[in-house]
């Protein structure tokens, strides 16, 4: 039987870092691939009080369906927190609670794209909103970056050559993949050529809160006078992913859009996770919480550095990020990363490889490099093991196409 | 400012019932409108025992991100449940767990349909499945019932006559909105004609376990000798809604393919909610819950219909389900039921009007009346307040145009 299916599914395929992590869950395995939190972490004996309190206090009305916008109370707090620590204004009326953040990118591209619209993205940019996106027919055009965030003459330029951008789409803090933070400069500098199109900004910031050093930066919704800027939050890396309790805060006529479609995608996200994460904010701390998390991978983060900066050999570069899960490193331009993950599969370390993180290029010489999920001991193994394979590789190459290898060899 | 959106908004608006749902919440209304669930049977005491237990034996695992398709053992569960009682042999393999059957919708619009492309459905449908499929720019057709359910004759010419369908919606138990149930024979026929077809059908089945008479029917899935029905199965109406649990259960290649959408809309559904259904499963007795609610609702369907009987004047019809929440009333044609809403509202009366259930015609004589979650003594009294304004309307429409009205009423 040959069922027709909508145009969209000839160009889905199951994502990368999906089918990796499954083949990488074997103990024995070092994995630097998948952006999980670390759950020794996750509040579980906070979280079955919690759960006994909203029952006894709240009974059916925890499991009863309820409002597609959220639970009043949980969207009180999580305002007042963006407010406290990102510089901006919603209300509450302005935050929408989703089931992940992958959800609010689901909503974004339904709300915004047509089959053959453009996304503008940092180069690289996140796989999840790709793959979000591209479900609904996105065309991508990717603006280079530097260690401040996005080049703004290239995104000036790209602003006004390009025919019928819906999307800006942006990682500030600690990008997912390449670790990289935006200056407050560069920030300043977006929104006032941003302001000048009738352009809406995805803030994705899942990682904001997880910083290791420096102080933190306003966010573009603080920025933003016109009420373009979508704000996208999470509790996945802050508290636990498993509940999938994010947030969409955006200004009207936006705001109200996205709940018409939340509520035809699923009505609403589900009362009894909410209710457990507003009281777990009511009876613990979650600043506290953060801090160990932070201090954490504060750790995990240096002991990756320390052992790359050890053990690369001349010609692999690496991101320095101040916070968040990721850092991104780049081979030689003639060694594919795809090729090095076999050679690291069989030496039991897993990563995934940057080429999908490129909407548009076929770019192979990357990857990212998750520090969050293993303990220290287990990150400066594997990173020797890594760069030893890297060793490898290179000594393959240099014997196989000698001239070639050394000349695209960077300095 | 005027950011450009995409097209597909221009056509959405929030649903009726949401809207209707958000002015009927005061104590003093008596609501026909919501299908909520009764919250007295919802399971509260043993959902906190089951939290406890899941998070002392699961740990972290219960709040880490999961994988796509579902918690195994729930699937395990969900699948022999499934199989002993409808007559279907689907494998764990071929069930994937949704963040209720909404998301299934919208994951059956992503993955079937394409602008302009045709739906078949009962007349009336089910308003969720309007509102999840129109979001890609589905076109209806809607094919006529009777007391057995869908017309073969008319499917037959419009299978043969209509352009580009690509799915065939039904609801052959306790239909919402008409309360109706297809007959043995009728689904035999039915899957002998759609099997000519290289089309998908979606057996939408949220209500089949909540039968007050007869016997239950084999579904649709079980009489399915191509892999062409994809199964939507939900806990909303026999365990509670707020969890946000539903499944589909299809055959490949459509199964991996709504994986994959799944994937990119929201990763996985709640990993601590799907340990929580499948505890409960282990350590209670659901189908003795079941047998509560049914027994009910049950008493609630009949004190509806009895006072219907009673108080309704001639030349007004309603159905008499065997199962399910709903009924659904149809005035003379020469009434309107938006009008009876305020009629009614003023008497503290709620209920759907029928009209938003017919995808391509304005028939808005129509009425769906809930008798889930109102005590008998309430339908009582609400039946004879909603007599009373149809008698007072029918009066308004006698004096004002005499001859129309006369000639409108039906015997």
């Amino acid at each position: 039987m040959a069922i027709n299916l909508a145009n969209r599914m000839s160009i889905l395929k199951a994502s990368d870092i999906r089918e990796i992590l499954k083949v990488t869950q074997r103990d024995e395995m070092i994995s630097f691939a998948g952006g999980l939190p670390a759950p020794e972490f996750f509040p579980v004996e906070e979280l079955a009080y919690v759960t006994r309190r909203v029952l006894q206090r709240q009974g059916s009305k925890a499991l009863q369906y309820s409002t597609t916008e959220g639970y009043p109370p949980l969207r009180k707090k999580i305002v007042e927190r963006m407010n406290a620590s990102l510089g901006t204004s919603f209300t509450p009326d302005e935050v929408l609670v989703t089931g992940g953040s992958q959800q609010a990118l689901d909503l974004t591209g339904k709300l915004f794209i047509d089959e053959g619209d453009t996304v503008v993205c940092e180069s690289p940019t996140y796989l999840g909103a790709i793959s979000a996106l591209n479900v609904f027919g996105a065309r991508w055009a990717e603006v280079p970056t530097d260690d401040e965030g996005m080049d703004i003459e290239s995104l000036e330029r790209c602003l006004k050559n390009t025919e019928r951008i819906k999307l800006i789409y942006v990682v500030p803090n600690f990008q997912n993949p390449s670790g990289k933070t935006w200056s407050l400069e560069r920030r300043k500098r977006f929104m006032e050529v941003v302001s000048r199109h009738d352009v809406a900004v995805i803030e994705d910031n899942p990682y904001g809160e997880l910083r290791y050093e420096g102080d933190p930066l306003p966010s573009m919704a603080s920025l933003d006078a016109k009420g373009q800027v979508v704000y996208l939050g999470t509790f996945s890396k802050i508290f636990c992913p498993g509940l999938r309790i994010a947030w969409v805060a955006a200004r009207n006529p936006l705001y109200e859009k996205y709940v018409i479609l939340k509520q035809g995608a699923d009505l609403h996200t589900a009362t009894l996770a909410q209710m457990q994460v507003a009281e777990y904010m009511e009876m613990f701390d979650l600043d506290a919480n953060i801090a160990r998390i932070r201090h954490a991978y504060h750790e995990h983060r240096d002991a990756m550095i320390g052992e790359l900066e050890k053990e690369m050999p001349v010609g692999v570069r690496f991101t320095r990020p101040a916070g968040g899960l990721f850092l991104w490193l780049e081979l030689p331009s003639h060694l594919d990363a795809r090729e090095l993950l076999i050679r690291c599969l069989e030496r039991n370390v897993a990563f995934v490889p940057g080429g999908a993180f490129f909407p548009n290029s076929n770019r192979e010489n990357f990857l990212r490099l998750s520090f969050s999920n293993m303990p220290v001991y287990r990150i400066t193994e594997g990173i020797q093991r890594l760069a030893a394979a890297i060793r490898e590789m290179m000594a393959d190459a240099d014997c196989g196409t000698h001239r070639e290898a050394a000349e695209a060899v960077p300095a």
